[in-house]
């Protein structure tokens, strides 16, 4: 039951390690980036292990905000370990970085996926309430019991949103119940502490490449700037800095399903702008833009908008679900694609100042 | 069946008349305000005259694109003789001008609701159409027919999209249809023709009060002016010009049906600037703003889209109709509410440049 770990030898042990300069040691002018590169991974690595101690104790019965918090910072170090091994994969051992990547992957993907379900029904029933011109403190207090509430206990919504939201409700809860099985599975499985044991070791021990520690991690920084400031180019720019432009709702009634196809150049540059971000975090590869942090944000939102919006979309293909339902869906649905325009609106405002 | 006439006597053939001195007459340094105003009124009814006898060779038998023309001339100068009333009225016999205002306002708004419902369907239309991707040129010709068409004849219309199109459509040309009824109707009623009876009075003699030829039309257009501004200033033009506010939609699932109480200022602000525009078409008032025209058509949008979205809420009303219309209606409201911000954005820019 460990598709991926399966073949992968835990190899560095046997491999001739080259990470044996000390960091005062590296000579007059040289770029010490097999230090730095080894000392971020480390770092990292021993983060993921804290985490993951974290994530064991509060799953034993204490809160489930500790997990959650365990879980987020899982998931942030085994994606900054993978970030590091994609984008300075040739200073490090390839094959070993290439076999632990998609593990890694794997790891904080299916991780991701309860706090993805969970965070787009609260975007969903909040844009409700809001669309309701309700208040929307009592958003989860009030539509969580799971059946639809009477439309008096749930504030100002009409009987469509009202409906509207028990849908989603019991969608996306039925969604979150199967990704946090899916997690717990994943975390006791002899895939997952494969990847765990090889975290482990990585802590102590970085597999680089011969040369490395002489290497620069500039050039490599650099390149990833590149592929981000290509996607970048091919992204429809004016049109985002022009408001209003009315497109992103443009296939809001097409036949074809969502993901809209508008979206991907977007999504792809948020990959490579997460790439960029974290291979700026290790110590002397460039000094940080002000502009990645808020780029980042606006990239999140529009990918939670999109997400968001298909998932309207999609809750309004139910069977038989009443016209005001339908309706309901539909305005949430725009309103969330828009929320994609004003997402794309607001990294160009950022990208270009 | 002269309602608002019929109280009203034709008075001012035996008024005394005031406007006796003549233009070249006007004494050094007075302001000719009488004669401007007079020459002004004389002009725009002389037009309401023209286009009422276009109007009435359109309607035997000739083109229906004329007698279009024709009735836009018709309300055109209706509106503009009834703006002159409101905004001059202290310069005229305030009892005519009063008893004038309300019939001239009935002829324009009478003739108007055809045009009105004829546009709200071309705009539904024309977004459906934006909304399913699909090329808008065939929009009328393909939907025209009364009957829902099939999927395949609307182009790649969803077949949600293409039932929302013939609801609306059946509406609205019911609605339109129900219109000219009632503009031919009101055409040939007694009441329409005292008022034009009035305004043929109008056309060689303008009902000046004594002392109106000195008197200066800058203070009443500045007047006009101000009441602009004023309701200009209580408009929340802070949040229209940040862009992707998201306001418009705020009541789009609201219980309360529309129209939108939020809008009601924006439209005040419309009213106020037609006075005002107008008022700046008579010779010596004040020189031409450059932001007038694009204000105004600003305006002119955001009725036109608030009213759209009312019109697809309405529709979603429609008892059995299929969860894929209801779906549609709910996407173009929320489209037809992000017009309105984007309208309410439009005029902040214009009106701050």
């Amino acid at each position: 039951m460990t598709p991926g770990g399966a073949g992968v030898a835990p190899r560095h042990p046997d491999r001739p390690h080259p990470e044996t300069v000390p960091a005062g040691a590296v000579p007059a002018g040289k770029d010490p980036a097999g230090d730095d590169l080894a000392a971020y991974l480390r770092a990292q690595a021993t983060e993921f292990l804290r985490a993951l101690r974290a994530q064991r104790e509060h799953g034993n019965g204490a809160g489930a905000e500790g997990a959650a918090d365990a879980g987020r910072a899982l998931r942030r170090s085994a994606r900054r370990i993978s970030a590091a091994l994609h984008t300075f994969r040739t200073l490090l051992d390839p094959a070993w970085a290439d076999s632990m990547r998609p593990e890694l992957a794997w790891v904080s993907g299916t991780l991701a996926l309860e706090h993805a379900q969970e965070a787009r029904l609260d975007r969903l029933l909040l844009a409700l309430h809001r669309l309701s011109g309700s208040t929307p403190a009592p958003v989860r207090a009030v539509v969580h019991a799971g059946a639809p509430a009477p439309a008096a206990e749930r504030g100002s919504l009409t009987v469509g949103a009202a409906k509207a939201g028990a849908l989603l409700e019991r969608r996306l809860t039925l969604a979150r119940t199967r990704a946090h099985s899916a997690a717990l599975e994943a975390l006791g499985s002899a895939r997952f502490h494969a990847v765990a044991d090889r975290v482990a070791l990585l802590a102590s021990d970085v597999p680089l490449a011969p040369g490395a520690a002489t290497a620069g991690l500039g050039p490599l920084a650099a390149a990833a700037e590149d592929r981000l400031a290509g996607a970048v180019s091919v992204l429809p720019l004016v049109t985002a800095g022009d408001p209003y432009n009315a497109q992103a709702l443009v296939h809001g009634l097409s036949p074809d399903p969502a993901p809209h196809p508008q979206d991907g150049p977007w999504h792809q540059v948020r990959l490579l702008l997460r790439l960029h971000r974290y291979a700026r975090e290790i110590p002397r590869t460039a000094p940080a833009d002000p502009r990645l942090r808020p780029a980042a944000e606006a990239l999140t939102r529009h990918r939670d908008a999109a997400e968001a919006a298909a998932e309207a979309a999609q809750a309004a293909r139910t069977p038989r679900i009443a016209p005001a339902t339908a309706y309901a869906l539909g305005v949430l649905h725009a309103d969330q694609r828009h929320e994609v325009e004003a997402a794309r609106f607001a990294f160009q405002q950022t990208w270009q100042s």
